[in-house]
C-alpha cells in the first residue's frame, strides 16, 4: 500500500450564507492555533469555568448545568433527549419542520413514546394546539424548535408554550440551534428547562463543541433515572463528574473546539447579547427588504420571520438548484434549498454571527440578483438592490 | 446579567508527555485556521475522500468503511460497540485495564450481555484464556485493547486472538486508540473486523474527529440489524448516507477537526507509516533506557512494552502526585499517574506522534531526574541520563 499523495489543504474561499456553518471570525480561527493543554490541566479547568460563564450569559440563564457537549449540534440534541427521556415517557414533538422529525427519532431511541403536535412546515406551533395535545396525551416531555433551520420560521409565544407544559408538570426542551447568539432568547425568563444549540450558526465557531443548558429540575430528573441513558458518551450524570465540582475524567474534551467556542463567546460578550440580536434584525432586515423589493416572498409571515435564516420562495422561471449552483460557481457564495415539504420551494439564506455583516449582505444580494436575472426569473433586481441599500 | 469579563486565551505552554493529548504539529494548528466550507460543499466532499484514503493507509486497510467519527475517542468507541452489538448479543471484554471496563459499560447500554476474559492490569490477554472464554461463553462480539492507555501494556498475538474469534464466527473490535500511527498495527493482515482510535494520541491532532474502520462483514451485521442502534448521532447506517456514495445530510461534520485530521494524516503519509512505528520505538526507547538506567522499572514486561505510553513504576521515597505536580509547575511538562488497580503505582509517560521527538525526550528526562532527586527518590539520575543519551 503506497502512501497516498494528498496535497496541501486549499479549499475555495466561500462566503457562507447558508443554514450553517457561518463564516468564522478571524479571532476564533486564531484561537484554534493555541497549543493544547491537557483536558485535566488546572489551566484547562479554568478555561472550562470561563466557557460555562460565557455560555450562561449567552443563553440568559443562571443554570449551573451549562456546558459544551463534545460533538456537533445533533450531539447536544441527543444529549438532551437521550438523558431527559426515560423509557416509557411520553414525548410531544412538533411536525412543522425537518428537525421535529429528528427529535422523534431520538426520543424513540431513548425509549420514549412519541406523540405529535402539528403545524404546516414553515409555520410555528399555535399555543392552543399545544394545549390540546397536552390534554390529549399528557406528555412527560415537550420538545419544540425555537428557530427552525429547515423552514426559516421563528416560534413566537415561547413563554405561553412553557407555561402549558409546566401546568402539566412536563419538561420543556427547546431547540435553539439557529437562535442562540443571534435571535432573542431568554432561557430563564421564558422558563425553558433544557435548551441545546450548535457552535456553527449564530456563534460562528467551527462545529465541534455544542452548547447545552439544563435547569436543576431537569437535571434532577436525569440524576434520578432508574436506568442509565443509552449512550455512555453523552451520559450527563457522568459528564457531571467532569464539568461539575469533581473535575474527574470522563472522556477527553475537544480542547481546541472549546478554545474556539470560548473566543466566539467572548465576541458575544464584547458586543453585548442584546446588541447582537439587534444587529441580526437590522442586517438580515436588508436581505428581507431586498428580496421583497425584487418581488419575491419570504415563506414565513412577518411575525415568524427568522433573521438568522431567511426562507425565500423560489420565483417562477428558475429552479432552486440552478440558482444555488450559480452562486457557488460564479461567486463562491453558499446558500441552500429547502428540505422535506419545502424541497424545491424555498431558498435558505443564512445571516448568522460573523456572516451577518453589511459587506456579506451587499455581496450576496448583488450575486443573487445577477443569478435570478441571468437564469431568467421574473424579478425586478434593481428595485431589490435599492430596497436593500435603503435598509443597509 | 452583566457581560462576563473573560480575557484573552493564554494557557501555559505545556510539553505534553502524558497519555494524551500529545503536542500538535504546527502544520496541523495552521490547517485549523483554514476558513470553513460547508459540510455539503463539493470541495468538502473531496476532502472527505482524501481523509478516508489517508485513514485507510494509516490503519493498513482497504475497508470502504473508514471514517472519522464526529466526537472524541470515546465517541468512536461507542460508535463501534453501539452499532455492532445488538440486544441479546454476548460480548466478551477484557478486565486488564481501565478501558476494558468502559467497553463493558457501552456494550451493556447497547443491550449486550457482557462476559469477561481476565488478566491482571498491566498484562496482556493470553490467547489460551481467550480461547477458554470463547468455549465457555460463545460470545458474538469480542473486544480487546491493542494498546492499553491505562497500563502501558501492548497486546501481542493479535492474529491469534482474531483467529480464535473467527473460528467461533464472532466479530472482533480492536481498541487502537494509543497505537494508531505510532505502533505497528495491520488491520487487514491481522483480520480485525472493527478498529477505532482517537486523534490526540499518536496522530497528534486535537481531539474532535476520531478514526473508525469496519470491514464489510461487520458493516453487513450493522446494516442487517432488526432494531436501530440506540444513538441516532452515532448510527452508522445513517452515517453511511453521508460518508458513502450518496453524500446526503445526516449531521454537520466537525469541519475544522476534519481539516486538522487531514493534515495530521498527511504527516503520517509523508513520513511513511513503518518509519513512524520505528521512530516511536527508537525515541521512546531512549525513555525506557533512561528510566531503567536510573534504576526504575517499567511496569509491563519487555515483550508488552508500549512505546507510545511508558508505564514506569513509582520508586520508593516519592508519591506519583508530587512528581507529576513538580514537572507541571517547574517545567510545564504533563505526565500522568496510574488509574484503577495501578493508581499510585505508576507514572504514565507518553511518547506519541509529534510529542515523540528527541528534544522532548531530553527535556522530559532532565526534568524527571530533577524531580526524583529533589523529592528524595532513591535513583541514580546521572546513570539514567547517560543511558538515555546512549540511545538518543
Amino acid at each position: 500500500m503506497d502512501s497516498p499523495d494528498v496535497g496541501e489543504l486549499t479549499p475555495p474561499n466561500r462566503t457562507l450564507m447558508g443554514p450553517g456553518p457561518s463564516d468564522v471570525h478571524p479571532r476564533v480561527l486564531r484561537a484554534m492555533t493555541t497549543p493544547l493543554v491537557g483536558h485535566l490541566d488546572p489551566s484547562f479547568l479554568d478555561i472550562m469555568d470561563e466557557v460555562q460563564e460565557l455560555l450562561r450569559y449567552t443563553f440568559r440563564t443562571d443554570n449551573t448545568w451549562t456546558i459544551p457537549v463534545s460533538g456537533t449540534g445533533s450531539a447536544s440534541m441527543e444529549a438532551a433527549y437521550g438523558n431527559l427521556v426515560e423509557p416509557g415517557d411520553t414525548v410531544l414533538v412538533p411536525t412543522n419542520g425537518y428537525f421535529g422529525g429528528r427529535k422523534a427519532e431520538m426520543a424513540e431511541r431513548a425509549g420514549g413514546d412519541v406523540v405529535t403536535v402539528d403545524a404546516p412546515w414553515g409555520e410555528p406551533l399555535r399555543p392552543e394546539d399545544v394545549a390540546a395535545a397536552f390534554d390529549e396525551h399528557q406528555p412527560d416531555v415537550f420538545g419544540f424548535v425555537h428557530a427552525e433551520t429547515s423552514t426559516g420560521a421563528l416560534q413566537p409565544d415561547v413563554p405561553e408554550l412553557t407555561a402549558i407544559a409546566h401546568e402539566h408538570d412536563a419538561y420543556v426542551i427547546a431547540d435553539v440551534v439557529t437562535s442562540l447568539g443571534g435571535v432573542e432568547l431568554r432561557v430563564d425568563e421564558w422558563d425553558i428547562d433544557v435548551a441545546y444549540s450548535a457552535a456553527q450558526k449564530c456563534l460562528s465557531a467551527p462545529p465541534g463543541a455544542s452548547p447545552l443548558t439544563l435547569n436543576d429540575r431537569a437535571m434532577n430528573k436525569i440524576l434520578d433515572r432508574d436506568q442509565s441513558p443509552r449512550s455512555w458518551y453523552l451520559d450527563l450524570s457522568l459528564l457531571e463528574g467532569y464539568w461539575g465540582d469533581d473535575r474527574s475524567y470522563h472522556h477527553t474534551a475537544p480542547i481546541t473546539s472549546v478554545y474556539a467556542l470560548r473566543e466566539a463567546l467572548r465576541l458575544v460578550a464584547e458586543e453585548g447579547i442584546e446588541n447582537r440580536w439587534e444587529r441580526h434584525r437590522e442586517t438580515a432586515g436588508a436581505i428581507k427588504a431586498g428580496v421583497e423589493g425584487m418581488g419575491l416572498e419570504l415563506n414565513p409571515e412577518d411575525d415568524y420571520w427568522l433573521p438568522s435564516l431567511n426562507a425565500v420562495r423560489v420565483p417562477a422561471g428558475v429552479t432552486d438548484g440552478e440558482v444555488i449552483d450559480y452562486l457557488l460557481s460564479e461567486y463562491d457564495i453558499e446558500i441552500a434549498g429547502g428540505l422535506g415539504d419545502l424541497s424545491g420551494d424555498i431558498f435558505r439564506i443564512g445571516c448568522m454571527g460573523h456572516s451577518c455583516r453589511p459587506d456579506n449582505v451587499a455581496f450576496l444580494m448583488t450575486a443573487f440578483a445577477d443569478a435570478l436575472e441571468t437564469l431568467g426569473a421574473d424579478v425586478d433586481a434593481d428595485a431589490g438592490i435599492a430596497a436593500m441599500r435603503d435598509v443597509l
